[in-house]
């Protein structure tokens, strides 16, 4: 039994009842995170706690409502689905005070898949958070269905990871590699667009593929003789 | 030495005297296909086709004006910087009647790297060209550096094609596997933004990991357990 690590941040899932969340949440409580579930129904969050307590043979996933358990996070993950990312954001600004809002939000419809325009939804809650709140874009192309891979088995995505703060980017990167993923510093919050838009391009892959798997990976970052 | 297949189609590489075009060009005429240089001063482009053919030691690669070599093409691939992209896309409509046209530009500026709004360059190529040409993107994502590995070398960048014309698409992949690289059909025109996008991200990851080489690989294609 996975027991929780008091050395690492306390992580909230919010919008946790969805399809990412709990893959995210399953890998970071094996990994020993502290976690809380949050929702809009405090119930809902405590049922998929439940879930995942039950999954992992562990009694320290918690659920709450989503600005309960942001108040309670060091860090919090914003994975809404994006009809609802607006009035997350907003509901959320004293929650998340001196904090890191990890957002994971893309705009992207899965029925009718068109890349976003600028700015990226990091940025539109960077902007209604203001400067008190340290915003970071990732984990958007990292599909659901990756996420039910067995435990410990590393997988095949790449996280993009977008801030204008690099120690607050630094401490995601490592939120991502404890949970399995490799992640990379890919530039300032207004980059996130591009990984937004590529939600579209992985429905588009899937589609013609016929998988559920589509993501992307990062090459080149071994420096090459000239 | 290298000879010309003649059951490839002819490739004009236009703006091909820059960074990205003499790369793909001499890949594509190692491989065997008939290479024109297109540039808007016939003489920059027949020296470039000059240099390409010592490199391979062969003679068939030809230099000539974008619109002349556009013309004696089946497929051009535009490869101009995006501040000559929509003068070069209407310089060229009525030699690219019934024809494909592979836009390569991306719409990123190196000294500030912003990821730009839809439409598309390709998409925008589109517009201006009409439905008597075939547009399609690709190749934004293939760092100039890259190009410059030793041929035969398997190439660790993967093109996203996106095009409305599935087709074109498919003969795209075709020359792009051709040159060494992995190709995959990525969705529709519009999706190519994302493509354009992810320059704006190589130039981050670039600056921050010390590198020429960064770009992107598609992961999740093979089919998984569910």
């Amino acid at each position: 039994m996975s027991t929780v690590n008091p050395h690492l941040p306390v992580i909230a899932v919010l919008g946790g009842t969805g399809k990412e969340g709990p893959g995210l949440a399953m890998r970071w409580a094996h990994a020993g995170y502290k976690i809380i579930i949050g929702s809009r129904q405090a119930e809902k969050a405590q049922t998929t706690a439940v879930e995942l307590n039950a999954k992992l043979g562990i009694d320290f996933v918690e659920g709450l409502q989503n600005e309960a358990a942001a108040r309670q996070a060091d860090i919090s993950v914003l994975t809404v689905v994006y009809t609802a990312h607006e009035a997350a954001v907003r509901s959320l600004k004293d929650a998340l005070r001196g904090k890191i809002l990890v957002d994971a939000t893309a705009r992207v419809d899965f029925r009718d898949p068109r890349p976003p325009a600028p700015p990226s939804a990091p940025s539109q809650a960077q902007e209604v958070l203001g400067d008190g709140v340290r915003v970071v874009g990732a984990f958007q192309t990292v599909p659901a269905h990756v996420l039910k891979k067995k435990l410990g088995e590393a997988l095949d995505t790449d996280v993009l990871v977008c801030a204008d703060d690099l120690d607050a980017a630094g401490q995601v990167i490592q939120l991502a590699e404890a949970g399995g993923m490799r992640a990379y510093y890919a530039g300032r919050l207004e980059n996130a667009i591009v990984a937004e838009g590529l939600t579209a391009v992985m429905i588009s892959l899937n589609k013609h593929y016929g998988v559920r798997t589509a993501s992307i990976a990062v090459t080149g970052l071994s420096p090459q003789p000239a």
